[in-house]
């Protein structure tokens, strides 16, 4: 059923010419006579001959290769990421290797020793602080860029975004609707954006005069649906759910309450993914341009490669977006 | 700031032996004096060496590696799927290249050459019947195991979905609620799935005595958007979609025309994703076992390597979870 593929040696015995006359040849090496090259050209196609990555990989050291660490394929906000950088990877010829964290070290360990291994030409990973030590190590021996996130202290380089304008307008426009008490699902604190939505969160309620409640949560829908019920006690007339994750668990929580979304309380979520506006009220979002980000993070990571510096840091701003899930004053 | 990778030549330097002896000595080969061994061991440990994949790759014309080229990571159902492979191939050993075909053969064709190109162990391949010719052109040389389709008339093996039971408990939870007018949003009649689906929507709606209307759509969001406002002109009290995408559609359609779900009309979609449930009306699901059927693949491509057979076939049973979203009698 499945026949090895062609080699130079394959080749080389049906001419009867020398394996280096065949690489020669193929190289278009004018020291191979004309008539030679064509007819060792015209077999190697016939042959259906493709020339060994493998073997091109040890020679110029490079893979062609590019190592994805994501939290999990599942979240759509890390699909849509990977979707981006693969293909931005693929127009720019190199394959990517996508593997998940799950958010937890050792298994970021594995991901990014399995990824060295295979001596990819460089990383992108979404990290979280526990990793961090680990992260310095790789990072001294391969190009690693960070996506989504920072580490703070840390100096590798970071493309993310910036949530505050975002962050800002909803809480302003949550306030010239006449809110006054927002509830607020915060981030795991081992993230950096889990840590700066938090304290921009707090900063622009209090500037903006309004009473805030928050549950600590983390990037998981439960999360998002206990917070939501454990908010709801309180009696906040709008929620902000802090990642897309939890804003789909307060959506949940919503329905399973009877609580009129737009109505009876306002909601604001991050992430402009299409199931925020398949509601009934579609859901008013902060959003952070994933896309944007994951080509960003791929082209510096890319354009590092034999230079002598690391690749460079970006930053993308979020903006919001109002929809129908904040369309009332209570 | 990046410094190469320490290699089998820098720890014989270090040590004062020939390349041969460091590389006998990692392998633990007796013949290297005991103390020796140990010396050489510790200094490859203290300068991070990593055997490298790409020569191990080269010797055992291995590269435990398998690619993976599935539609688009943005759809929910294939990234649940990369998933569940990625999750399942790290387990034996072997990193995923996951690629996208875009659903179009000239796409398709770019990922399955960049894929051969790194002499990948083998490829799972979401299929479509235009992409025929070129697949068994692959399979000869590179084992190839199809998922979720298979091509009518090819002798590639596939894991595939039975969606029978599903379908058929879905129309029979139907009629017995008193249903009699059933519209269908069909998948593209280029792939098995949307072929064979509306082939049993048909049988099994006939059986039952039920009339039925079609629209002839594609796995995408806004074919369910628009099939279902046709539909709904011609006033069935119930919409079966033909997979996610066209679901995620039906919702939005059905919202926008203020149809209300679950009271005025029954929906049933494809596929188990969360987002099915986080809907003020739950939808009744015929669900596929993404995740089973990803796993199976992976594990019947791994089990066919080295040997003289082609990966085995399998087939993973649909099964319907009735939701609030069928919940009355029209």
């Amino acid at each position: 059923m499945v026949t090895a593929p062609t080699t130079l040696r394959d080749i080389a015995q049906a001419c009867g010419v020398s394996v280096s006359t065949v690489s020669r040849a193929l190289a278009n090496n004018p020291a191979i006579a004309k008539k030679t090259r064509e007819s060792i050209q015209s077999l190697a196609k016939e042959l259906d001959y493709r020339p060994n990555a493998q073997a091109r990989a040890l020679k110029s050291s490079r893979t062609d290769a590019i190592g994805v660490v994501i939290p999990s394929l599942i979240n759509p906000f890390f699909a849509a990421m990977a979707a981006a950088i693969e293909d931005e990877a693929n127009q720019a010829g190199y394959a990517t290797i996508i593997t998940s964290s799950g958010e937890n070290t050792p298994k970021m360990e594995e991901a990014i020793e399995a990824l060295r291994a295979r001596q990819v030409d460089g990383i992108l990973a979404v990290p979280h602080s526990d990793s961090a030590e680990m992260l310095e190590h790789v990072a001294r021996s391969t190009p690693l860029l960070f996506v989504d996130r920072y580490i703070e202290g840390s100096n590798i380089p970071a493309v993310v975004s910036n949530s505050a304008p975002g962050l800002k307008a909803a809480l302003q426009a949550l306030a010239e609707r006449g809110h006054r008490k927002v509830g607020y699902l915060a981030g795991p604190q081992t993230t950096s954006t889990g840590l700066e939505r938090l304290k921009e969160f707090r900063s622009f309620s209090e500037e903006l005069g309004l009473e805030y409640i928050i549950h600590h949560g983390g990037y998981l829908h439960e999360e998002g649906f206990l917070g939501t019920q454990k908010l709801l006690a309180q009696k906040p007339t709008a929620i902000i759910a802090g990642d897309s994750m939890m804003t789909f668990g307060a959506l949940e929580a919503l329905y399973r309450e009877h609580v009129d979304i737009g109505k009876q309380i306002a909601l604001v979520g991050f992430d402009d993914f299409v199931f925020m506006r398949i509601q009934p009220a579609p859901v008013s979002i902060i959003d952070q341009s994933v896309e944007e980000m994951g080509r960003i993070a791929l082209r510096n990571l890319v354009a590092s490669f034999g230079g002598k510096s690391p690749p460079q840091s970006a930053v993308v701003e979020t903006r919001f977006i109002p929809r129908e899930s904040i369309d009332f004053s209570p």
